[in-house]
């Protein structure tokens, strides 16, 4: 890709997850949930027992990134890229690296909805690791073949991928730890916080290819080098503003739906207590090891 | 900054926070407390039901961090920095890089003091959470903005300044994990600790723009760079005498004080069991996996 | 080495061992069983009571490794390569370096299998510790030999290598853990995965020195270095593959199995749930943190 | 140093402690003890109530240590290098560097020791910590000044050194790790493993100032290079040959004390069980997750 584009697609995408996160996580912290719940698809919409259940984080995965990988390999129409080696030319050179790359990233994006898919149809409890061991895969994945991306490119293109690839590994690991501990409330907002700041910061990306000064970043310059991890800090505190405002937004809707659904005297004493700090007080979801007294 | 004073300045604070933290933790040890409380400010300062409860550390560290963030824009008077470009050039170059570098540092502690004054509102098991989290995420844009700073810089300014990012990166890394493990006494004495070295370390960087032998130290020497080692060594000692200095301090107050406040039958008893090493015998705070014998 | 054949047959090696690990947790985790059993030779080959139990995997490795061992040093016939330096040449220097780094590693597989025989003759819980820490250590050891052999090497074959250690190393790691948390279910499908990409991965060096487009690869293309890592992550991806391949076998015959040695009526009731991810769904081998309610 | 006998020196402690260590371990191993007691010295010898409980490890720490660091300024006689920086040079250089190297190495050791002391007088759970604490400290100060040490020397000696730092980071790793999980019987193994691997491998840097074979090791061949990693693994194997042989010593001599001291039907029981494996099996000191049944 390496274009403007190529970079606002994948972070538009990433962004619509970071949102979707940061809701599930909002709301499982206003609701005291134990477990991270994935909205599923209304039965009725597909049918009775014809069909399994399904989320829709599972299918805007694997339907958006079917498309992605179809029009790496054949977009713009008339094009075709499936294929890897030039068998033309004597020396059997490799073609279309990037589009490789980009592929395989989406493929185990793919795999993690397909996972997601297939999990989700038998509602356990192993198969929730296996959503998490998935969606850590693809991130371990991009981290993987960034590092690879970044060879032979300028310090400035070297420095705005290393500081992607931080919250993606980071994302990747936090991933990896709710394999084995999916129910801890502060492993939960690290994760949208992280995935909001790397969705940000490929928004950040974009910018620098249409610069909003006119003027194009200097790649040998180590001012601007500087001011890139600048920027990078205040979108560690751009993603948690965006955080705390859905988590805002998702407090006074919770507390407006709850005061419909409960009868009047417990209606006002809740909404009265409705402030942001409040809700997060009662968060008690964090395992404490309680040795039950008997 | 660069200079003496640009280093003295945040040395100091940390230094206050060091003592601040090793007086802490020194009297929860003493105590037998579970968790580290801070001290709030009386009530009756700010009038009651009016506002909420405050913690000395808080305001301090919001009052300070404010006067700081001021004073890179706008001192000596007459000056204002507050721009990041310079729109007058046709290249559109970054400028005050340094002072953008610094107001991102204290921005994040600013944002710790926020955290704390709004969780501190609230006394509950969460707010704790978020406490620490702001801390620890202070420190990480610490460490990313230091290793950005040493960049293009000497081989004596970088090894001082890596030396400066270790006890950094390991205080966000206990902060890290106080997230979730919030009542360990080992990791409050390394909390102490770190930030004693921390902050005596940049004293040494003082020192360095003014070396007592009335010699620059010289970048180009293997010789000063291995003392440099050798010195911070000493620092990691340094730091230790100064806990336990301080929890000595600490020690005889509490022995003097509880002496008053308990019978006498108790004080005798009591204070001869003030010695340093004897006290610490009593914390049983650490976390023993017990599995309550029924 | 450095042959096609040198990469193939330890590349076979590992992948038996992995396929085994694969059978073995598919197996331990359709029987919901706690703990990893390694079948064992079946007593009547061996005479009552003079022998001990040995599993077919400690009696393979130990026969295997001694015979690669002994080839190291005297094949083809005739050559005898067991010695270090050369006593003829006046400077000493060292010779076969290959051969004893092969041997080495060998070594440290051979001692796995020795301190797996010596701790199934005792099925203690101490033991299954002790054939964890063995087998890490070889794979350590392979690690730490293999960061030696890419010294002087060209760009591609670090590249090979290095990303044939990131397996290993995790291998290493999974047993370590395993060590202290030996009876943990995803634990097992991560020691089996890697294992799978190590082995896989020995297969792609293979290919490399007899490529299938006729041509050789190119350590000086970047464009060939970056197909690699596309590669890597290609592996990734086969090696679950095949993992689940082993296991939906395993399921197979594991339905049709029970389904003879049970009576009738739970015949039908457990073929019935006999596809894959239902099966998983069972394992519930993950040490979850229930206290005892009593 | 830099010499023979300066690297014999250490590195006959350093086996010493390793020795100790095994021993302790191979004991607490046998005797199924839950904590690894260090043995006190008989009170008789010092006078009851006038001395404190001082263990023989402590005591051996401080005397050979402070005679280290006395050596290191004024032996031979007549030298006091006792100063740090040479005020008669206009230019105030630092001098004698490698001493003030080691005497930082040495101190902070002996700060070990004392702690040890200091700790021992009062028999209590924290002071367990405060002496793990100690002695990683002194272990990652070891570390710090061998990264320094090893600049601007050859690759030779950084490999030498590089291997030489690996033992001694896990063993601060794992008194770290210590000071929280003492009662960790694998643990007690690696640690003595490593323990025996650091002071084997000094002998080895010994070995390189006086070569067996009468020629010197040639730093810019990268055959002596590869050799030296393969012989880093065989002090792998070469440790855990001593620390089983110093178990199984302690298994003779436990099963023969025991004996002694138990009614003559139990003995025979006890000894037809004495071998080196059998042992083992006993070990159930490990702290398996049992949520006490009622």
């Amino acid at each position: 890709m390496g274009t403007f584009e190529g970079h606002l697609l994948p972070g538009v995408g990433f962004l619509m997850l970071a949102v979707y996160y940061s809701l599930l996580t909002s709301l499982a912290l206003l609701r005291k949930q134990k477990v991270l719940k994935h909205p599923l698809l209304p039965k009725k919409l597909l049918g009775h027992r014809l069909l399994w259940k399904v989320s829709y984080e599972a299918l805007t995965k694997v339907v958006v990134l079917s498309i992605c990988i179809i029009d790496e390999y054949f977009y713009p129409p008339g094009v075709n890229r499936l294929k890897m080696i030039d068998w033309e030319d004597p020396r059997r050179v490799f073609i279309f690296k990037d589009n490789w790359e980009h592929v395989t990233m989406f493929g185990f994006f793919l795999l993690s909805g397909i996972v997601d898919i297939v999990s989700q149809a038998h509602l356990t409890r192993w198969s929730v690791k296996l959503e998490h061991a998935a969606e850590a895969l693809a991130f371990y994945v991009m981290v993987l073949l960034m590092i690879t991306h970044i060879e032979n490119k300028s310090a400035l293109e070297i420095r705005v991928h290393l500081l992607l690839v931080l919250p993606a590994f980071l994302l990747a690991l936090v991933l990896t730890v709710e394999i084995w501990i999916p129910d801890n409330a502060p492993l939960w907002v690290l994760k949208s916080w992280m995935a909001l700041v790397l969705s940000t910061w490929m928004m950040q990306i974009c910018e620098m290819y249409i610069p909003f000064t006119g003027q194009p970043w200097r790649a040998d310059n180590p001012v601007d080098l500087a001011f890139l991890t600048i920027f990078f800090c205040w979108h560690l505190a751009l993603g948690l503003a965006l955080f705390f405002t859905i988590y805002g937004l998702c407090s006074l809707w919770h507390c407006h739906h709850s005061s419909w659904t409960k009868p009047l005297e417990m209606r006002y004493q809740r909404c009265s207590m409705g402030s942001s700090g409040e809700e997060l007080e009662k968060l008690t979801a964090e395992p404490v090891p309680q040795n039950g007294g008997v």
